[in-house]
């Protein structure tokens, strides 16, 4: 069955995304359809591309993503969508996509972009302030009924991309960057754990606070203590055994964590 | 596939929607469910109705769309179902489908009501609290499965209807009511773009603020300021660029905005 | 179709359900999937398992109910399978489960369960952090798919129990306690309404109020009364009409309700 994930900035509260389902079984009546989250904080692309970036590679085959995070709603910004290895992405072209184009490319998968500039794809009526609902959840759902990638527009090759954060090399081992606060209060960053070589006896220094080595588990200290663990994804992640190390450290998204080896 | 929306009042946490859904797919194996909102106000009937009146026209004919908003629930207000179109709902009878209604009655589209009398689509026991899972839900998968809206129960002539507001006419133009504030903070009115005749040359007043002039999208102005749109089904939007109108101007649900032509 | 239902403590801001999502549609493409709730306070066990057991008891048979509240992730703490009467459960081996285990064995239904120690059902690389995409979402989609429960592990025989709160007999009547606080603030207790044995001229008092007698619904008395009913589970149920119990009372889950007969 075909598959169909959502992300916005749209929370939950107003219908919006349950529009945007109603519009995509209109034209593709069997498709599964997962949100992401609806939770992005509004306009904060950089937030939903990581959100979907690490969501997205566990979907199936031939899933298609939609993504709205959209401050150029209405202006030029081109609507686009995207083959990906073996998945189809679609939404506003302002680098929403970034990192999992930034992975293709790495893993030398297909990457295919095309302008979503075909209306006959999209619903009559297109209006001025929601094309999650007009352009992007019809496109999707045809992308999910079969219809190929080039059909819907024009090719394009030069899609926004952002930047990732990356940790840089000190003379005593690296300075890395809150790349993820989730809602548990865990604070991921952007130093892999490959990238200390197997090395876990490194102190971790952020907002006054000291963690001494990287744990197997939370588990391995008692609830309450600051630990440091690799995180699902196998970046470094900073945490307090069932509480919030955000709440904890004050903690905010690009913090720089000094780590010493 | 048979396709269902759930609309409520009931929140996320407690699992009253999931449960829903397994009661529903207990009847109707096959249907697809979407979620509407269920951040509707508690006991907020016309929130409610306007976050479904919304969503409901982008779903595929034949959709069964359920709607509990209930602070009625245990009483004698009736439970009941309607086709309005060339869709069905199912809810408490207390006005949650008035604007739907009347767009259908406004289109000369098929209009038929019932009141849901007939325990044999209900659950065996019914409790006096949860409606949504012990009537509603079941007559909404029976709906869905192919059961015809004239079997659920007896006709019903005189469903309770909620007013839409509606803009007057002033000698200097219109004020129009603020009717729906979205997650964004974006204030929409019952002022439709039309009643303007084309006219985009407008100052709008409220709450001791001024925005002059309706714009093609918010990305003509700058992050931060107030501006007017056209929204997403045609009424006039007083929005604050990448930001929140209702925070900037204190707004709520029914304040006046003063349309001067 | 096979059902799925989650259940988590993950809130909704982070894509880790949708996540979740995709590895069940990897396995089990045909799934239907419902959230029960992922707005578990974090690591509270015990809500969580009132969540799902007033839930699955709704779903279709052969449904299968992950639930991950897990704050022994990544240590020796087990996971696990079950089959409980007509359905199946997966999620750590913590107490989850527990008020409906305890329900199926006091029914006579069948009870089985199993350490999940088969990696070949779990994701290939399996994380410290996050068992829910790693094991319990693979393994769920395994026996929605059709897979034994007995093939996902060895058998396992002593699952972590949590007590229910259990109502004491008093010289005056019961002192029963507090076991849910819903979104709408109303107060379900662990006191069956038939261990009343019909009565309803009782008298309840918590936190300094006293409510008089046991209402057939919230609609007998005023909005903002303080009020007693029997809840959608045969519990008794103090709430306020149309307003929060939890507010106006300041009550918190596992407070003492003396109710005098």
């Amino acid at each position: 069955m075909p598959v169909i994930s959502i992300t916005t900035d749209f929370g939950q509260k107003d219908g919006f995304v349950g529009t945007m389902k109603g519009v995509i079984w209109k034209i593709c009546p069997a498709a599964q359809i997962a949100d992401i989250t609806h939770d992005v904080p509004p306009q904060d692309i950089f937030t939903g591309a990581v959100a979907l970036w690490r969501a997205a590679p566990y979907f199936p085959a031939s899933s298609v993503h939609v993504a709205v995070v959209d401050p150029g709603v209405g202006t030029q910004r081109r609507p686009m969508a995207a083959r990906l290895g073996e998945q189809f992405f679609v939404g506003p072209d302002n680098g929403l996509f970034s990192f999992l184009i930034q992975d293709a490319e790495n893993a030398s998968q297909p990457v295919q972009f095309v302008h979503l500039d075909r209306p006959e794809y999209w619903l009559p009526a297109v209006s001025r302030t929601f094309h999650g609902r007009d352009i992007f959840a019809p496109a999707a759902a045809h992308l999910a009924s079969g219809v190929p990638l080039e059909s819907l527009g024009t090719p394009l090759t030069d899609p926004i991309r952002l930047a990732f954060p990356q940790p840089e090399r000190t003379a005593a081992g690296w300075v890395a960057h809150i790349t993820v606060i989730d809602a548990f209060g865990n604070l991921t960053t952007d130093l892999r754990a490959d990238q200390l070589g197997g090395q876990r006896a490194v102190t971790l220094r952020l907002k006054g606070a000291e963690v001494n080595g990287i744990l197997g588990s939370y588990g391995q200290r008692q609830p309450g203590d600051l630990v440091s663990v690799v995180d699902s994804e196998g970046y470094i992640e900073i945490a307090v055994v069932n509480g919030s190390a955000a709440a904890r450290l004050g903690a905010r998204l690009g913090d720089s964590v000094e780590v010493i080896l």
